[in-house]
């Protein structure tokens, strides 16, 4: 080979590849808070082919290749590399198809997760797959970290939404596994790899996705509870009551709710009191009057039993949006706070509470002005923590916030990531929540796969 | 080493290995039908550590190991090799733990499936995985072939219930991933590779599965429809109306329902008058009451559409079974018919009815005599086909049928396996659903796990 591998990546994709300054800010980062970094080479394909192309060129070269998707990512997986190749996959954007008798939908990794959901009610079906960033997210970036989201307690994590992949192996093969059918066991389940695997094993182009029927019209609640355990009590009866219909169960401590509220003018606080401790619920039932009724039955025992003490049921579509808002928020923590710490720790659901209670004390004891935010999915034992101390400036002490609040969740033998994955940010702590053996086995895939270790480099291990 | 596997066996498991004739006859073979094989030796230990010295023995003698089940598998996966060593785990049937707040179960593999339901019931909770075998087959086997069964169609395959697994690797290696949290991204999920991959990875020892809130008393019904499209229109209707609640869409030809109810003393016909398509409908929703409604309201406008000629609502628990016990009876076609040739094949939904009489018919142009029974669960797509040519006797032309058959299917981009798996059967044929890339990556993955290919040898690929 005489020639570089800026040469031979612009001779096979033309004006798909742009080097050094050429490369626009938006691929030098993802959302997790670290430095910028500006790679080699940006490669945008057009399609798996072009992404098999690029992959070929630097397996040769033995140059890094950091995959990326919409870069909203919260452990630094899409950061690239000084002297890699960032390949994007934001230009494959198409929807190939959407099977209604079947109720799978065919979509390019480079769909943002908000046009899928869209494509799929426009043909009468439902995608259950939804998180905040749905706008910006891209669906190869949602299945290579297999993303949770607002719905994992009725639909399950990304994983569970997939029925085919198409991916570009580290040497450029294309493994095409675009199944269709809900059961099919001709041999290894190999799509298993490549979801949640953070883009080190291969580069998703191309998926399958379940749909579902879709859910009438969504009903939601908004509850304030005196403290956790009651909240709990909550949790249990709404499980029992609404079975399936219980689609989100969504709780923000006050930590969380009133710093939002009183840092952001466009929330609307939904009660005058103060609480314990706040919850979203929402109802997918079979249809929308049966979906208020259940709600209405769950809060009224609750209230009855003192589980709940305030309750709003909107009554429009402008409130329920009003009310999600102070969820969907958290895309607005920069603005209120500068550099920060996230977590997205799970644990088991009952020590949830005095976990959480036991990291904002262990802040301010360490931190006296420490701003430690806790909000999370309870329903599925995953509780997120957002911590700033705002006399570090910018330069916040992020190993020893994340060695305490690890040290919590160790003790509960919880996992360091319940679903933003490992990244960059959380490579130094995966022996809290893996054993060696596990480690051992996962190197061992890693260099079965990519012996040059060139994919997505320095993530995960 | 100067012994012999014999040796280092006897001196490592003691009264947990016999040999040669000592072998009992329930461990030569599985139900798939081929010829038993008498092993070199049979282990059955007590412990995950016991499975481990095996393993560590075997490796060093190069000797291939069968794990073992309940033996109920279809296509040959548990079948022993001569000169190797059959690793049963029907000692390991302890449930460790129910966790009601977690809403798991800690099991080890060779507990019976009914079992395992069972403690769940008793805790108050529901183990959605079931199928016919269920007395018989154990956890390890349902998940190392990620069992299928009769409600799939509500609560996914059996990967679809596990959290957590421990898994022996060939080399011995004892992976521990007893994973309890409903989310859990750190790092690669090991667990997946071992589920379906049918023994050739690892030997599964203890799973942690995923528990659901009991539903109320099921409700089944039992239809005649004029043909498969009118099933197909019932089918849609049943999923609108039911949502989530239909937890059972079983299909039974007039060929599979007339051969069975006539062949068995046992079963009783639910009505007088022929129909071009039978089905059971189950409803699992929140209550009792509320699950013989909908079943009433789905059967009452598809009786007034024409969908449905003839329905059944039984009004005891014994009529429950009288109609479930058709649908079961598979397990009774050795004594009807002798030796078959079986298939658990997947295509399109709204190809099943046509490729199903497609099936038949070429069945009994080929074998005048032929008899070809067709069920399944079509809601997930799987069709099944049994076939018995009496006149060849024990002589059965397995080859010829199976390759009529694949041929259709493979026509409409359907698996050679929707839930039995490849085992040794149909091994020949994964290459008809199986593209050679994804081939070679399933090798590449062996090969990195089992290096000197020991584990469950010759089978899958």
């Amino acid at each position: 080979m005489t020639e570089t591998i800026v040469d031979a990546l612009r001779a096979e994709l033309g004006a798909e590849v742009v080097f050094g300054n050429d490369i626009p800010a938006r691929y030098h980062n993802d959302w997790a808070g670290m430095s910028p970094v500006l790679p080699l080479a940006l490669v945008r394909p057009r399609s798996t082919q072009q992404v098999a192309a690029t992959m070929r060129i630097c397996n040769a070269f033995k140059v890094p290749v950091t995959p990326q998707g919409g870069m909203t990512g919260l452990a630094g997986g899409a950061r690239p590399i000084k002297g890699g190749v960032a390949l994007s996959l934001d230009r494959m954007n198409g929807i190939e198809e959407v099977d209604t008798v079947m109720a799978t939908m065919t979509v390019q990794a480079g769909v943002p997760l908000s046009t899928a959901q869209k494509a799929a009610e426009d043909a009468g079906l439902f995608l259950g797959l939804d998180l905040g960033a749905r706008d910006s997210c891209l669906i190869g970036g949602n299945l290579s970290t297999n993303a949770g989201g607002n719905r994992v307690i009725r639909y399950g994590m990304a994983r569970e939404h997939v029925l085919g992949l198409e991916v570009v192996l580290p040497d450029g093969t294309v493994v095409t596994s675009l199944n269709k059918m809900l059961k099919n066991n001709a041999g290894y389940d190999l799509k298993q790899l490549f979801i949640g695997s953070e883009g080190t094993l291969g580069i998703i182009t191309r998926a399958v996705l379940r749909l579902q029927a879709r859910p009438a019209m969504l009903a939601s609640a908004f509850c304030g509870c005196p403290d956790f355990p009651s909240l709990l009590e909550l949790l249990k009866s709404a499980r029992q009551q609404m079975g399936s219909a219980l689609t989100s169960f969504e709780v923000m401590w006050p930590s969380f709710y009133d710093f939002m509220t009183q840092g952001l003018p466009n929330l609307r606080r939904a009660f005058n009191e103060p609480h314990g401790a706040y919850v979203l619920i929402e109802s997918g039932g079979r249809d929308a009057t049966e979906n208020e009724a259940l709600l209405q039955d769950v809060l009224s025992s609750a209230l009855e039993a003192g589980f709940v003490t305030d309750a709003v049921l909107p009554s429009s579509e402008r409130e329920t949006r009003d009310l999600w808002a102070v969820r969907e928020s958290v895309s607005e923590y920069g603005k209120l706070m500068g550099p920060l710490t996230a977590f997205d720790v799970g644990l088991p659901t009952s020590a949830a509470g005095k976990v959480a209670d036991a990291i904002e004390a262990a802040m301010t004891d360490r931190w006296p002005d420490a701003i430690a935010l806790s909000y999370g999915h309870i329903g599925d034992s995953n509780l997120h923590v957002v911590c700033h101390i705002p006399s570090a400036g910018q330069d916040q002490p992020h190993k020893e916030i994340t060695e305490l609040v690890f040290g919590f969740i160790a003790a509960e033998g919880g996992t360091i990531s319940a679903e933003h994955g490992i990244g960059l940010l959380k490579k130094p702590y995966l022996g809290l929540s893996r054993t060696p053996e596990e480690l051992a086995l996962m190197a061992r895939i890693k260099h079965a796969i990519d012996p040059n270790f060139i994919l997505n480099t320095g993530k995960v291990f």
